[in-house]
């Protein structure tokens, strides 16, 4: 027993959750899965791409497509031959003739019918089909004879398969190595080609915004959210690492972060029937019928008037006034009827309160920095990764109503450490994209943008950013010669995307800190310099997606803090819960917010957001 | 140069992003930071207490608190005499004597004045501070001589100190090995102990939910925000390992998850003056002015009639007709302004499209499993950890509006596979708990809840959950004898907070699955299964929280999923795209919902989630 011999092949590691092999543990060896053939595996997953393969009938003709077997998928009318190496017409031919065989029982039905005019079955084919689970960006070749699965029913693209077979070495031309022979087809999720968007090949990522929910069953999509996931996954760890707390910040808040920001606000007293096309829409909008009372009435009035100003006819005047004072009761009634429904509707509305579920306006958190400062100025150093939100109409590439965002603080630590911290993160995540998705992203530069992975390295080849005060900055671009700015220089106003993008992908063609902003263009948060014109703040402008990290040191003495709440106007109650942090226990502190998306689009090479969040949110967009 | 020797301590990490050393590397050495002796240190923190060393001035009378240096802070009122070891004496004699020669500067300033009749100077002292950065439970015994801060500047609770000096044996009685003898006092973030409210020892946690930005600066929450962080990042660590994707679901959905769930709705067309006691409030109320004018038109169309009626004096009558028109001439006036008014308010508010930023009534998401279908649907494993939101009024120890949740998907798997996962997940929790946060978990369990660390282990011992069909915990419930219960169990109806708990505390004394619930009683998602009565779906229950993860399989089949969906009267156009994951490629697939904040709960043994959630949302509660 002892001497037992080691099993030819390795075991392949079943997923835990599920009696699949995930795809990528075999496609993603070395040996593109060789070492596995002989294998018997469950695999599942969603058809990219199909051929069929036909046996043609000399002489008879045939029925052109289905097999007829309880065939209620749509029919199959793109499928064309594979092509095959001339070199393995023999190994086809072998395989034809087993699929022959197979296909037995209806030859036999044929037999047993012989009074009924049966057309001939069709004839046997084999469904190959390239596979792909999601979890990497080969698929895996899988062959499934016409006697096990009706191919017009796997051969759409989109259809989901699960099946149990062997692997075996490829036996078609191509770059597949290794294969599926199925032997028991498990389930199978059809598709309806004529409705499926997917069934187009190719579609670009704007048209595939419209189905948000179908768009990561293609290739690129795909790859970009798996380096999204690895990209999240190095965004903890990096924290971890640095002996940072997690610290989830709310989302409802009453702090606006910013002071101005365009935000959401979130209530319980809205309700259903307010939205057009909606049941109960503008129900309570009304009051039409109560003008024309009142219209009449006036007009009325007018009579009583007119017939008093002539003194022409007594009967007519009194009948007049009778008409008139009808009119004023009627008006009267309707107008209670609606003075009733408006109150019922400003009760379910705003105004009266305790109604709605928080007791003062509450928003979508634009940031999680003032939250964080509470845990910095007890904790340490924290960090939150989260969903922020700015309700933003102007269209834009680069912003999104919901974005995720990794807000840090650190106490003790100054401007020139939170600029250290952002640079040792972006090139940790580039490191990370560089060594652990590799295959996703030879496959999206392939498809996107050539340059990404040499941008990615090249940010790794240094170990920090170009470092430039916006002073200095304002100087090197009123100095340009080679480019207009269509905005004019002028210190105290915020440098503007066309500056911006020129100091990181024409001027330095590298990351790029700009530092110690004029204070009328950062928040009031920012902490104010020596020099009573300038602030502790910085932003990271990268290549191609430009402010990728937002910073500052914030204020700390409560003094100038609360000045400069008072100077810009802002309603200070809302701040008091922040000036205690300075009331009490102050410390210096800096830190960050890091626009997740951006990142995504920076090391994917995309141009715009919205194809690289899930389910992205924009004005007039929420399809789900 | 070559034969330097090596130094005998060993070097101390800095926090690479601060100049000072986290206490946490000081403090959690095996030898308690002896081998540290002789280092030179920067650290900052919170002074948690503090004591004032005082040495008595045997025979002159001196002011009894502040040195008179610039001491504008709070004066020190409760500092007493440190308890010294009679062992000691010598060395804290040789302490003050080095005290009063650092103290010469004043001293030597009384010899320069001689005319004027100065107060003595007050005695100098040292200001014994216990300092924590939030980096660990134990705190770092800090030394301050009186002539490098003020004491009354440092000695109060909650006072920030950033201090540079050398680490040396403790020469003070208490369970501290050693201590910081500070050279140079690099900051003093002061308190002002009237206001501050952590100056009370040992607030109660329901009184600390009013200050919940100080709170964690109180050793229990800072243990239990670290145990929290702590959770975090296994979460990701655990769906890391096991080969998921991570995908962040939109917060801003216009689909409801359950059906029914009671919403937070999202909108830009609030505007800030709609709350009591904010500015603007109530203004387009308004409509008081032209009910009067009306009423008095209505008052005079009455004298007109009157007039008319008894024919009295045709100048009163013309009169009172002219005073009509005018005033129904105003009335039309103020009633245009206000039609206006309230149009601007529509628009502002609702019902006119395309005002708001989204065209359909969109929410906060419930739940993200049904978005997280889309991506299990096309890469396999995927999970969202994120915020959840449920406008859920009643008071409770276990829920508020806003909580952080693990949602996960899993496509080719079943209810088993879930419900392993949910296993597996469990305990990989609490065994990383027990070895990450030993320190915690001991400071909290000495506050809180002595069992908490024996239910950790309990739960490690085991590798799943004790597991039982909603059907047989029915018949074990009704069994019971030694416990009556106020709800009558009956089938169909769902099982009770007291029913789970007695499952799970006091019958089985661990976790418990309960599983395939009544249709009734689960989401419109969750699988049917073939006895057409019960679901596909899972709740396990944890002893003292209650249930902790909901999970099902989800209903794969269109044609079931469809007749649910309009069984249950849910409105369907939201679903669209839901249903399409089942017209297109359709895959059994099964998932859960962790609540995230929940597991802290368990783990540290509190009782009221609002205490473990940084800044807990509930029913009138948002103060920040």
């Amino acid at each position: 027993m002892e001497s037992e011999t080691v099993p030819a092949v390795l075991p392949l590691n079943l997923h835990k959750y599920s009696n699949r092999v995930i795809l990528k543990t075999i496609l993603d060896r070395d040996d593109g899965g060789l070492g596995l053939i002989g294998q018997r595996v469950v695999i599942g997953g969603w058809v990219k791409s199909s051929k069929e393969f036909k046996k043609e009938r000399p002489a008879v003709a045939a029925p052109a497509d289905g097999d007829g077997v309880g065939d209620t998928g749509p029919k199959d009318k793109d499928v064309t031959c594979v092509e095959i190496l001339q070199s393995r017409i023999p190994f086809i031919r072998s395989l034809i003739k087993a699929l022959g065989r197979s296909h037995s029982p209806a030859a036999s039905r044929d037999k047993l019918e012989p009074a009924v005019v049966v057309p001939k079955p069709p004839l046997p084919s084999i469904s190959i089909l390239q596979v792909s689970d999601g979890s990497c960006v080969a698929t895996l070749q899988v062959l499934i004879e016409s006697s096990l699965a009706p191919p017009s029913k796997v051969l759409p693209t989109g259809t989901c398969i699960l099946v149990d077979g062997e692997l075996t070495q490829s036996s078609l031309q191509g770059k597949q190595v290794i294969e599926v022979k199925v032997e028991k087809v498990l389930h199978i999720g059809t598709v309806d080609s004529e409705k499926y968007p997917l069934s187009k090949k190719r579609l670009p990522l704007n048209m595939l915004r419209d189905c948000s929910h179908f768009r990561p069953r293609t290739t690129t999509v795909a790859s970009v959210m798996r380096i999204r996931s690895g990209l999240d996954f190095t965004t903890h760890r990096f924290f971890e690492n640095h002996g940072f707390l997690s610290v989830e910040v709310p989302i409802m808040t009453i702090t606006d972060c910013e002071g101005f920001s365009e935000k959401f606000q979130v209530s319980t007293l809205f309700n259903k029937a307010d939205k057009k096309g909606e049941p109960g829409a503008a129900e309570n909008v009304g009051g039409v019928s109560l003008d024309v009372i009142k219209a009449a009435a006036r007009e009325k009035s007018n009579i009583v008037e007119e017939l008093k100003r002539t003194e022409s006819n007594r009967e007519a005047l009194a009948a007049a006034i009778r008409d008139l004072q009808k009119t004023n009761e009627l008006a009267a009634q309707l107008e209670a009827r609606e003075n009733l429904k408006s109150k019922n509707s400003i009760k379910d509305d705003k105004s009266k309160l305790p109604e709605d579920f928080f007791p003062r306006s509450t928003y979508l958190t634009v940031s999680g920095r003032l939250h964080l400062e509470s845990y910095a100025c007890s904790l340490g150093n924290v960090y939150s990764f989260g969903p922020r939100f700015r309700a933003n109409r102007a269209e834009s590439q680069r912003n999104v109503a919901e974005m995720w965002t990794v807000d840090m603080e650190m106490a003790f630590s100054e401007l020139k450490d939170a600029m250290s911290c952002a640079d040792d993160f972006f090139i940790f995540l580039c490191k990370s994209v560089l060594e652990n998705c590799s295959e996703d992203m030879k496959f999206v530069i392939k498809r996107m943008d050539n340059a990404s992975i040499n941008r990615l390295k090249s940010v790794i080849s240094t170990s920090s950013s170009e470092r430039i005060s916006y002073t200095e900055a304002l100087d090197v671009l009123k100095k340009v010669t080679d480019k207009s700015f269509e905005t004019k220089l002028e210190w105290g106003t915020a440098l503007t995307t066309e500056h911006l993008s020129y100091l990181a992908d024409e001027m330095y063609k590298r990351p790029v800190i700009v530092y110690n902003h004029p204070k009328e263009v950062k928040p009031f948060y920012v902490r104010l310099n020596d020099d009573g014109r300038t602030v502790a703040s910085f932003d990271m402008v990268v290549p191609k997606v430009g402010t990728l990290i937002s910073g500052s040191q914030n204020e700390e003495r409560f003094n100038v803090l609360s000045a400069r709440i008072k100077e810009l106007g802002l309603a200070g109650e809302q701040y008091e819960w922040y000036l205690d942090l300075r009331r009490h226990g102050t410390v210096k502190h800096s830190g960050f917010s890091f626009s997740f998306d951006l990142m995504v689009l920076f090391t994917t090479g995309l141009t715009d957001v919205r194809d690289v969040i899930p389910f992205p949110r924009s004005y007039g967009k929420a399809a789900n």
